[in-house]
This record gives structure tokens, C-alpha cells and sequence, in this order.
């Protein structure tokens, strides 16, 4: 048992909006527990629903001034960027199809923003936002929140430090199997909206899964993929949108790669796995046994790391709360993510320079690239599976 | 993925205040998290270290009045407990050795407890304590927080309703390995108080960690150990207290068992483990994987459980945030701890009755057991390793 | 512990003959002792090298008669085909190369044979070597060893009867990290002639461990492949041939898969996996722990099938000798090939009729089909990584 | 892919012969498969059972000249020491209560003799046993075979070396699951000796696997049982033999530990399981999967060493037929076990002096040490689970 860690001293809690994550959403009640997790944090507003009877509710059962629950969220962006005790910034946590929409106008208003992947439904989309929030100055945060696990950074860390050489080989996966039945057919939410091109843009697998293929990757390696070839299929009877994919990736430095997404996979629940391969050795990693991830180095015996363990780079150990063999999972993830972007935007209203370090969160260009992968994997597939650069 | 959970509606924020947990503490801030985390509580005051210099940059960083602030616990329960707008109940999260006088000094001045296991030094302390509450109508929970994890109250559900038939063996082990080295010559503050009898009390890996073995079989059970039979080792040169100890143990039932816990057990963390077999069937669950359980009945493939499936017991569903896959772990189940006693307080206050359900967590009388096994443990080792009745 | 298994009464032992396994080859003694494993065959002939001191020696050490020692694989043909007691059947297991023109002769002589993978260089070599083991009325096989695990059996038995349900996805990987170095610049013999067009023919890593996941999976599912994209990659400076494979397939049924073989994955030995995902059901099953299985129903625990269990269908379980518990492993699926070969041979030289059953091993049309993966995915990989049909 | 490994050369086959394993054991048939595994043995003679038609059948099956198979193992000692090509050595697989006088017939007609475990049933025939072998100059096997597996001897190996430092914990355990019914009475053979006290002694579950804990530690350990508390229990109705035991033990060193089998463990196979704890550094291994072995140092990561691999010291590498990634199991250890007896029986036979490293293979010592261990366990328990010294 190593000794424990406290939460820093704060200057101020920051005003906190949501849009989104009213009743029925499981993710809505991450992002809030997530940003208030290290106390830098208060919730204050929100818009949870397009349906107000759900925001109404939502925001008693949190405790909200009902004076700050909107029925719109125009109307929150507008009433909130303009009071003086305005949130400071806004977290997005609706389907795909509206993301667009909200940052644009929470950017308009001067109010941060962070966001659910995918960023919106179109590249063009996507730079606007960017655009937008270089312009007004504002810090744009998009939710891969995998890449906030302590182990990652170690990984990343390893990577850059050139301790497994070379990248030559990525494999990655994240099989499902919660639409293996038509479960949209009995009216679960969740089921419901990702698989309605209406709602949920033009993929469902690789846009909601196979994107984090796509990130933990990138973040790990720092390499863009240059080309990819990607077959998607939608299993289930009559379903528009794909619920498996397989991907082929070529990267920038010649390294070449695999990736399958699928929500069919019976057996899977969120089974997001990556494994890099170097000249000189080899990482692997899973979302769903967060606090080990094995390292091998050539000819020598796979080492099996732990989370909190003392033989760590500070870039992983100071992601962790607790001593090793106490479990750290989802929720500490997603608080790893808003305290990163919390603290930046703390030290930014404090008026000091961001360093790149205080950057260090996924974020609008990150955003972009995504979208960027999921029209490519569409486009390559809607050809017959073809090559396509990105 | 299943339909999110949302945080049921509250009626009144409890007010919350704790006794320990300063710097350099990793327990006292996951006390502080579990306790606000479903946003029922609120911290509020604080006697965090007997350093009051430590107490005061605690309180600072946790944002809390000054005014609320401590230097002793006992100007703290009397101030509390005289204040219109004091604390509902108060978390005690000091070394072993003050559990006691501090739970008192509460109970006494009408405020709810919590408190770290063990609970108290001796039977009698803790017996005057459980008195103490009664008569004074006080809720009082010890802190066995795994107990509290989704798949065990699955397990304790399906022995409950003899799904795996008459119990006949339990094996129990908590191999750590972080005492294997004098880590308490460095000066290391968890080393340095659990290694020394003034703090620690007659016992320090048996009464750290053996007895969650203890209190983890016998909320799954429901037997109480008849007799026990325990070799206790002091490995670490110059070390009084305990680091390794086996114990045999004899169930009221006829079972059978073994626990073994050990702080000098290399290449481990907090592996608490336990393995339950019963006439038809075996339940086998590890702190470090508290997401999937082991499940075998005779003749059949061994069955791993995920946390979050729908085929769960409600018992298990109702304790799980976020769907199967996304990994929970301590912090979470912490919480389900602090919720399910913030929970009776909350109906309590409002005049309600409470059920045995409403009353669901570890509480004063767990603790007393907890205490009778660290003794017998001690006494029979004592005697050379003898079998002593509880 | 179950009641063990016998070895069943044979009329004569077959006389076995070698080509190829001389020193330094592991395959060699892993195909001898196989052979032998039941009893039913006993080594009586050997060219077991194109250096004549090899065969002598490894001869020698095997206690054969010196006279059934050959300096060439034509002179042994030869003069085992015409003596009276020579040998029953051959088996070949030398570098991919010399395959055709060995098997072709011993064919001619009207000896049945058991030959390494891949069969042939090109299709049209392994079709004129199932032509005339047709027309000479000889038995052939080729030694796709996984297949005869007992969980694949039951896997297979399984989806056969429809168990879990349409087959959608098929996942197939083969990593190993072995030719991560350049190791052939060493002299090491297996890298040597592995990465050797010369020897190795057009494929090195596609040929030598692809075809196992192509295998595998077509035996498990009974599906072809209607079309593949391969992306094939000669990590490793100055290398001809392919050390790394990713390959998207589409199966006849309309399944959709992707197979990935490396032997640049630092950390893998023989990482053989596949995973088989249909409409109401999934199986997973690994070479490097074949003694269980994963087995998952829609909605239901993961299951853990075990080698040995009461549960299995026969067609599992009569390929099992020791009961659960004890690890069986690659002599054993080796030993039951040669067993399911001998058993037929034993029966068509009694002159009885062999069944469909009785011909249950990979033979000279699974090895074209081998051959022609192989050539589909070099194929693909030069055009730039295109789909081509088989 | 590493080089493979050939059999050495041999001067003379063995003459082997075999007492038990007749039709329904099936430890006999891996002794004899195990004896002929590298070519150095052959079987002639036998007397499979008290059941001559079972003898017959069994000779018949395996081929044998009909004149060497015995209706009595008295019989078949006289007739096989007196006859000029007699065998060399004798298997005996019997069940236990027979081992005793089986072993000193041979040995009294100057036969080898490799024997199950336990070697006898009381002290006193053990005694009787090694003094006959002694006198006699002959070599004497225990079947302990689980510590002929490569990486239990890469741990002792590392053990000797003191690269874990000194001992301070041992903690082993052999879970089963297959009489948690009352198997013996459906009449299934295995069941049937194994609870009768008659044919298998005075004890079960101890006896037949608890033994097997005490030999692999001391195997890796070289350390003694000092003293021992055990606890037996005969779960199962009507039994009077134990079918689980937990049994403290403290060893020479001032090491304590742990052992723990049972027969009533459902869920579990063969689960022989050892972790060594020193002062630098801690091994585990689990039988089930002896490919690959758990190694920690202090303070550093996990590391999983693989059987085969090239960082092993050659005491285990000598063990290993097959490269890394092809799992060996049951049958090679086996076999590596009699390949060090016949190794060392060819060698005496040949007049060379024996080293200690061609004698180390488990004897009549080491089987003597295993009954002292289950008579000390059983007295213990009958006396209420009171320590016992050894």
C-alpha cells in the first residue's frame, strides 16, 4: 500500500452546465459525477432533455436551481453566456446527430466546451468548431476518455521514450454484443437512437466504438493513419447502420494494422483491446482490466504492469488515486479526463500559459480526426471495401 | 449496454464530517468521494490530522469553512453536536488505535458513525460502542466496503436461496506484498503506523487484512466461525506485530475452512480472494477482478458472471451505475457503501421505519466479530497455534 | 476424475516411413512419436536428410536397420514400394519446397501419406497430388494438427448442429514474435529456410501460420472463402518474404472475417486464436490453452468448457486419453491425427468400407485449398492489397 | 520458433514391465506411454489386474507375447527375474494398498522399480522398501511426476540460487471437484478405491493429492516439514475417508505455510497450485497450466516465464521437446520422468558411475517423506487438528 494522493488546492469551483444525460442515459450521470469527482467542479445548469418534464426532473433530483434548468439548449447557451454568474463551460453528452449544433453555439457564447466523440456528423462540422474555438479562445475537450487511464500513459510515455523501437504493427479491437438481437425492436433507448442514421449520422459501429480504435491508437503511437480499407456490415435484420467492421490501416511511418469493431460479437461487452507492436518490444492493453497491461520486450519474459505500482513514470502514476490492487475503472477515467481539462481551464482563468502538458487532453482536432476516420470506413466500404486515404 | 442509472431524488443534502484522512492519507479521500459521491452529502467539517496545520491546508484544499475546522476531535464532536446546522454523522478514518474514543465522543453527542475497521481495540470497547448507538438510536456502519460490490451481493443472493446447496468448505486469502521490506524504517506513514502496537493494536496484518477475509465469508454465508486455529508470523527483522498469518477455521454449520493473509507475499497487492463450495455448486469472486465472478454448479462448465448482465439477482443489478464493461471498482463500491447508510440516515430523519433491507451494510456488530477474530487469532497463535472458540 | 480411455485393439501395426525430420528439426521427433503414440505404427524407414551423415545418425539414434536408411527420398521411395514389407505410408516434413515432388513419388509407388503444410507450392501441384492418390486409391493427409483438439471437435459439433445459430463474424490470429530479429542471419534453421523463397516458396508467414487460421476456421465452420484483401509485409531488413499478414475475407454464407498472422509480435509464441460469432452464439478457443474453451449464449454467463468434461459431445470427448485437469497438449492433437489417419488405413487394408467418419482428418483437398489461400493472399497483397476471389 | 530437441542415443532398448492399469486406469496407460516416449524402453511383460481376463485382454490390446503376461504379480516377479531376458525395471499402478508388496517382490528379484505415490502404506514398509533397494543396488522411482515439469524445475533452479532470498512463506493447494457427489456409488472404479480405506489406506484426498503438495514443495524448497496441524474432513455421506483437508505446516527454515486439497471442490479439475514467498522475490505455478509460470521480484513487475523459452536455465530447458507456444502437459512431464530413470538405469547398466544429477529423479526417500507426511496429518486431525512433529 503506497501512500495516497490528495486533491490539490483549488482557487475557485468552476460553473458547470450540461446538455443532455437526462433520465434513461447512462453516460449523462458519468460526466457529472466525473467533473465533480476532485471538487474543482459544481453543476449548476443544465438542459438534460428535449423533453422539459425529463430536464425538470433530472434538475430536482440534482438539486439545481430550477432557475437554471432550460428547455432549449439556445436558450441555456444564450442565458448562461450572458449572466454574470455564467457556467464556465458546458459538457455535451446528447446523440451524435446534435452535437454540432450545441458547441457551436456554447462557443458563440464564450462558454468551454466538452463533448462526446463522435464531434459532429461532418468534417466541415468539425473545423467549424475548431475554427470557432480558436477564435473566441475557448478550450475544446472531446470525451475519448480511455486514454485517461494511468496505464496508457504509461504506454504512451514507453512509446515515446522509444522503449519498444519502432512501430510496425497495430492491432486493435472493440467487440460488442448487446445488438447481436434487434434489440431497437423492444424500444431500449440506447439501442434506439444508434442505430437511426437519423440520430445517430452515418455509421453506428465505427462511429460509436470503432472511433476509439481509432484514438487510443493514435494517442498511444502519435501515428495518423494515411489509408485504411474497411468492410462494414449491418447484422440484423433490416438494420441501415453497421454493427461490425473490419478495418485495415496503413500509418504514416509504414506500419500497418487491424481493426474490429462489432456489436454483435456475443460474449463482448466493451472489449476495446489494442496491441502495438515495435521492433523491440510490444504493449497490449484492455479497457476492461484497466489496472494491468502487459509489456514484453524481445526474448524476454512478458512483464505484466500495475497501476500504481512505484516502478511507473510520473505521467501514469500522478492519473492515479489509490494504491495499486484497489481497483480504478470508468468513473476514474472520466475524472482523469475533466480534471486535466479542469485544471487548464482553471490555470487559463488564473490568466497563466498553458504549456503543452496542461494540454494534454483529447481534443476539437483529435474531434476532427475521428470524423475523419468514420467517413473514410464508410466511404471505403460503400466502394466494395477499397482503399481510401484520409 | 443496458440502460443507465440514474441517482435516485433526494430530499435533504446530509451534513457530513470527518476525523482523519489528512495528507498522506489515500483512505481519507476516498471517504470524502464515496460519501458526496451520489450527491446525497456534503462535507462540511473536519478534524483531518492531530497536526493542525494539517487539519487546516485539508480543510483549505477541500474548500471547507474555517470556522469548521478542528484541532481535536473531541472540541469537534462537542461543537458539532451542539450547532444547529451540525454534522448528521461524521466518518472516522484514523489509525486503529483512536477508533474507539472517537466513535464514542459522537455517538455521545448524537451523531451517526462511520468508521474504519477494525472497529475498536477490544471486545469491550467495541460492545460499548454498539450499546452506545442503541441507546442513543444512532445508525452506525463499519467500513468492509467490499462487501458492498455488485457480484458479491449476487453471490451472497444465490447461497442465500441455496443455489450451491449446503456450504461446505470456504477458502479466504489477502495476500499483499508491500510489507515485504522494513518499508517503516523509511519512514513511510502506512508502513510506519500499521507495524507499530501503540497504533495499530495487538494485531497489524490480521487486523488490517485478515479480518476482511473474516467479515467478506461470513456476508456471504451468514455462518459465524465456532472455533479457529491461527499461526501468526512478525517476518521483517525487529517487527512485533503480525505481517503473515494462517488460520484454520471451523464454521457453526460443520465447514470448513482456511483464510491466509500475508503483507510479505511478493508480486501481490490487495488480492483478497474467496472461494465458497457448497454441496451443489462453488462461487469464487477476487477483489482485484470485481467485475466478473466464477460460478460453478456440478457437472457443468464453470460460468463467469459480469457485473451489469441482465441476468442478475436485483439484489446485484441495484448496486451496479454504469452498464457491464464499463469497470467499476473501489471507488464505487465505497460508494454503495456510504449510499446505502446515507440512505437509512436520509429515511430515518424523515420518520420513517426502517426495514432490514433499509439496513443492508456492515455495521456495529459486524465490527464486534471483526474484533472477536483478531483476538482469537492472536490468543490461539499465542498459544502456539491452538484452536480457540470465539 | 473420470474412468481413463484404453487404446483399442489393433490387427497389425502399420510400418511408417519418414522423409525430412533430421537433426534440428523439431517437427521431425514431434511427427515419430505421433505416429507411434498409439501404438499402431512403428518407424521402419527414413530419408531424414539430404546429408546423408544426418540420416545415418538420426537413423542410428532411432534404432532402425541400416538398410532402410536412403541417401534420397527417390531411392527410398523406390525400394520401399517394392519390397515386401515396405512400408505402409510416409510422412513428410521437410522444408515447404521439396513437398510435392516427395509426396508425388511415394504416390506413384502406391504408399498413403501424411504430409506438412502447405501441401505444395502451387494449386496445380496439390491437384495433380489428389489425383493421384485417387486414382492409386491411397490415402492422404495433411497435418493441420490443431483441428484434432478435443474442444474443437466439440466446437465444430456444435455450430454443426446449430448451436449458436447463422455465422456472422469469424476473428482468426496466429501471432508469434520469433522473427522479430532478423534470426536467419544467425543460421538458425527454421529462420533460415523459412525466409528463403527458395524454400519457403512465395510465403513465409501466410504459409506457415495463416494457413492454420484459414484452416481452423473452415474446419470449425464448414464455410469457404469467397473473397479476400490481403495486406502482406516483410518486416525485417532485407527480407523477401512475408513476416506479417492481415487479411479481411468474406465467407461464402456471407459472414465477414479477418484473419491476422505475424512473426514480428514480440510477447507471442504460438498465439493461435479464433473466434466464431453466429446469430445465438459465440466460441472462442486459443492453441496455447487448449484445454478450455469460451463458450457464450445470447445473454447468458460466459461459459468455460472443459477438455474431459462429462458435458461433451462424443465427438469431443473420444479424442480426450487423461481426464480434465491433466493438460493435454500439441503431441496429443498430433497423435490424434496419425490416429484418426492409422485408423483408417488399419480398417481400408482389412479391406472394410470407410465411412465419412473414418476420414475425418485435413486432407489433399483441405491442402489445395490451403495452397490456394495462400496464393490468394500473395496475389492481393501485390496488387496493392485488392479483394481477388478463390 | 527455437531449434528442436532429439532424442539422444541410446545403446540398448529397456525391458520394461508393468503391475496395474488394466482396462478402466488410465494412469496406466500413461506410464506406459510415458516409458516408450523417447524410445528407450519397450514393454514385454505384465500383470494388469487381479482379473486375469483383464490381463489378457490388456496384453492382447498392446501386443504383448502371451507368455509374459501373469496371472500374479508374485508370478510374474519369480518368472521375470529368473528368465535371461527378463525385464529391467517394473511399473507398479496399482491402487495403493498393493504398492508395499508389489515393490519388494521385484525388488527382491533384483528389479528396478518405478512406483505410484503413496509408496506404501506405513512408514515401516517404506523403510523396508528403500533398505531392499539399497541392498539390492537398485534404482527406485516414485511417480511424483508433476516435478519433471521444465518450469518447476527453472523454480527450484532459480530457488537454489537464491534469487527469491530466503523462504518465508509457502502456500499450496490441490482443489478437486469430482467427489462432491458420492461417485463411488454409481460404481465408478476411480471412486470406488479411492473412498474404500481398504484399497487406498488411511486416507483419501490427503493421500492421493495432498501428497502431491507436500513432494512439489519440497521440491522446490529442499525444505522439510518441521510440524504440522491438518484438519480432515469425509464430506460426503457415509465416507469414512477424508475428501478434504487443511493442513498448517512450519518448516525447517522457520518458513510457515499452507496446504490445502479437497475432492468436494466443484468447479475445479487438477488445481495443484504452489506460490513460494522469500525475502527477495516470490514463484507461482498451477499445474493446469505448466506452460508458463509466475516469477516476481520485489518491487518490480509480474513477469509470466514461458516454457521453452531462451532465457531459461538449461536444467529446464532440457525438459522441453518442443519449442515455446506448443503446450506441452501430463504426458511429457510423465515422460520426463521415466527418461530420467531409464537415462540413469542405461547409464548403471553400463557401468558408469551415477552423478547426483542422473539420480534426480523423486525415490523411495522422497516417497517415504510423503507417508510420514499423510500418517502426521491424519493423527493430527484425529486428535482434534493438533501439531504434530514429522
Amino acid at each position: 500500500m503506497i501512500e495516497g494522493k490528495e486533491t490539490v488546492i483549488k482557487t475557485r469551483v468552476l460553473r458547470h452546465g450540461v446538455v443532455g444525460g437526462g433520465t434513461g442515459s447512462f453516460i449523462g450521470d458519468v460526466h457529472r459525477k466525473a467533473a465533480t469527482f476532485d471538487g474543482k467542479s459544481e453543476l449548476l445548469a443544465g438542459c438534460f432533455s428535449r423533453d422539459w418534464d425529463v430536464t425538470k426532473q433530472t434538475g430536482q433530483m440534482l438539486g439545481l436551481d430550477s432557475q437554471r434548468l432550460y428547455k432549449t439548449f439556445q436558450e441555456m447557451a444564450l442565458a448562461e453566456g450572458t449572466r454574470g454568474d455564467g457556467i464556465d463551460y458546458v459538457s455535451i453528452c446528447t446523440p451524435n446527430y446534435a452535437h454540432y449544433e450545441i458547441a457551436k453555439i456554447f462557443l458563440q457564447q464564450g462558454i468551454h466546451v466538452v463533448c462526446d466523440k463522435p464531434l459532429a456528423l461532418t468534417v466541415a462540422q468539425g473545423e467549424e468548431l475548431a475554427d470557432l474555438a480558436q477564435r473566441n479562445d475557448l478550450l475544446f475537450c472531446v470525451t475519448y476518455a480511455y486514454s485517461a487511464h494511468p496505464l496508457l500513459c504509461q504506454a504512451r510515455e514507453m512509446i515515446r521514450r522509444g522503449e519498444i523501437g519502432e512501430i510496425r504493427v497495430v492491432v486493435g479491437e472493440y467487440p460488442q454484443g448487446w445488438l447481436a438481437d434487434n434489440l431497437e425492436d423492444t424500444g431500449q433507448r440506447q439501442a434506439t437512437w444508434r442505430t437511426d442514421p437519423k440520430m445517430a449520422g452515418i455509421s453506428n459501429c465505427v462511429g460509436d466504438i470503432g472511433s476509439h480504435i481509432e484514438h487510443t491508437v493514435y494517442f498511444l503511437t502519435g501515428l495518423k493513419i494515411k489509408s485504411l480499407c474497411a468492410n462494414l456490415t449491418a447484422f440484423g435484420e433490416g438494420r441501415e447502420l453497421d454493427t461490425n467492421a473490419e478495418v485495415l490501416v496503413r500509418l504514416e511511418n509504414g506500419a500497418t494494422g487491424s481493426y474490429w469493431c462489432s456489436q454483435v460479437a456475443i460474449g463482448n461487452d466493451n472489449g476495446l483491446r489494442v496491441r502495438i507492436y515495435g521492433t523491440k518490444g510490444a504493449i497490449e492493453w484492455e479497457q476492461e482490466n484497466p489496472n494491468s497491461m502487459k509489456v514484453t520486450f524481445a526474448n524476454e519474459p512478458v512483464q505484466i504492469y500495475g497501476r500504481g505500482s512505484g516502478y511507473l513514470y510520473p505521467e501514469a502514476s500522478e492519473l492515479s488515486r489509490i494504491p495499486s490492487g484497489h481497483p480504478e475503472g470508468y468513473y476514474t477515467a472520466f475524472a482523469n479526463l475533466y480534471n486535466a481539462f479542469i485544471s487548464a481551464l482553471i490555470k487559463k482563468q488564473a490568466g497563466l500559459t498553458l504549456t503543452t502538458k496542461d494540454l494534454d487532453f483529447p481534443n476539437v482536432h483529435d474531434g476532427i480526426q475521428g470524423i475523419k476516420f468514420i467517413h473514410a470506413c464508410v466511404d471505403s466500404s460503400k466502394q466494395g471495401a477499397v482503399w481510401v486515404n484520409l
